[in-house]
C-alpha cells in the first residue's frame, strides 16, 4: 500500500465502494467521462466532497475534463484490493448464511468463499453452490490448513464474542458481521464491518414521511 | 414534517440512523452528555460534520456543554418517524426473507411486518414468527384491505422491476430492496433503499490490506 493511502479516514473508505458501484454502472452505460458535479448529483454528494475524497488517492481528475470512468474503475479496484482475491469462510449456514452463499455476488468484491461451518448435524456435510459445510469443531484444523482471510458471521448473537476471539486466534484478518451483536475492533483486534440492515430501513421510513 | 427538515440532503438522512445507533448505545452505557468531538471520534466523523448534520434539525447542542444523549435519542426517533409504526409486507419468503422475519429487529426501526408473500406452494400457508405467508396472487386483494407502507423485496432479481411497478399500483409508499437488481426511484416513483451488502465487504477488504 502506498504511503499516500495510509491516512485515509474511515469515512472516506466507507464511501469508496459506493463510488465503485456508481462508476461500474456508468461504465455499463458506456459513459466515458464524468464531471465531479454530475457524479455528485447522481450520488447525492457535493462536488467538492467527491474531489476531496478522490484526491486522497492522488486525484485522477483533470480540471475541466472530469474523470475518466474507466481509469477510476481500475484505480478503485486496485485501491479496494478487488484484484487480490480474498478467501472467506462463512460461520452459520442457517437461512441468512445460505442466502448469502446462494445469492450474494462475492466475486464482485474480489472475495471467494471456500467453506462454511455450522453445528447442526443436518446441515454439516451439505454444500451450497459448491461450498461445503464443515463442523464448527473443525474450524481450527481447517484454518491451519487452508487459511482464510475473512470470516462471515451468520451465527446467533449470543455466541458471537467467543467465536470472534476463536477466529482471531486462527489468524483471521477481518470479520464481516451480520449478527445483531455489535463487535468492537478495539476489543477484537482485527478490522470488522458490522452490517446494519436497520440503517437503511430507518432512512426509508424517514423518507416516506415526506410523501 | 417541519419546514426546516424539508431540504435535508440525502447524505445527511443516510447518516441519521448511524447517529441513532451510536446514541442508543451511549444511553445504554448511561452516558448523559457527549461533545461533538467525542461523538465524532467514536463514529469516525469530524466534529464539524456532526455539528453541521445536527444543525439541519435545529441543533440541540449547547456550546461547551455538548449534547444531551437522551434528548438527541428522542429527537432522532421523532425525526426518523420511529414512533409512527410503519406496516411492512415481505415479498419472497426464501432463505433471506425467512432470516429477516426470524431474526431482524423490525420494531427497533418502528416497523411491523404484517404479512409475507411467495409463489412456492410449499411456502404459502406457512408462518414465520407469526407472520403468515400468502400467495403472490393475493397481493392486490391484501393491499386493498390492509394497506402496508413498506415492501421488503427478497425475490429473484429478474422479476424485481415488474413487481415494483405492481407494488406502486397498490399504493405502497416505499421499497426496501434486498435483491441484486438496482431500483431507481426516478423510474419507480417511490422512495427506495437498496441494501448493498457489497459496500461493507469491500470496505473490509480495503482495510485488511493495511494489516
Amino acid at each position: 500500500m502506498d504511503h499516500q493511502q495510509k491516512n485515509v479516514s474511515k469515512a472516506v473508505v466507507a464511501r469508496l465502494p459506493r463510488y465503485y458501484r456508481y462508476l461500474r454502472r456508468l461504465a455499463a452505460e458506456d459513459v466515458n467521462r464524468i464531471s465531479s458535479k454530475d457524479l455528485a448529483s447522481r450520488m447525492g454528494l457535493t462536488a467538492s466532497q467527491i474531489r476531496q475524497d478522490l484526491s486522497c488517492f492522488g486525484g485522477f481528475g483533470q480540471q475541466g475534463y472530469g474523470y475518466s470512468v474507466e481509469t477510476l474503475v481500475i484505480e478503485l479496484e486496485r485501491i479496494l484490493g478487488i484484484a487480490s482475491s480474498r478467501r472467506a469462510i462463512l460461520l452459520g449456514a442457517g437461512n441468512l448464511g445460505r442466502a448469502l452463499l446462494r445469492n450474494f455476488n462475492f466475486s464482485y468484491c474480489g472475495v471467494r468463499p471456500i467453506a462454511a461451518f455450522d453445528v447442526a448435524p443436518d446441515v454439516v456435510g451439505n454444500a451450497y453452490r459448491g461450498i461445503p459445510v464443515h463442523s464448527m469443531d473443525d474450524l481450527e484444523t481447517f484454518m491451519s490448513r487452508e487459511m482464510a482471510d475473512i470470516a462471515v458471521l451468520c451465527i446467533p448473537g449470543a455466541i458471537v464474542p467467543q467465536t470472534a476471539e476463536r477466529l482471531v486466534k486462527t489468524g483471521i484478518k477481518g470479520i464481516w458481521n451480520f449478527t445483531n451483536a455489535e463487535l468492537r475492533e478495539e476489543e477484537i483486534g482485527v478490522p470488522i464491518e458490522n452490517v446494519h440492515f436497520s440503517d437503511s430501513l430507518m432512512a426509508l421510513c424517514y423518507r416516506i414521511q415526506d410523501e
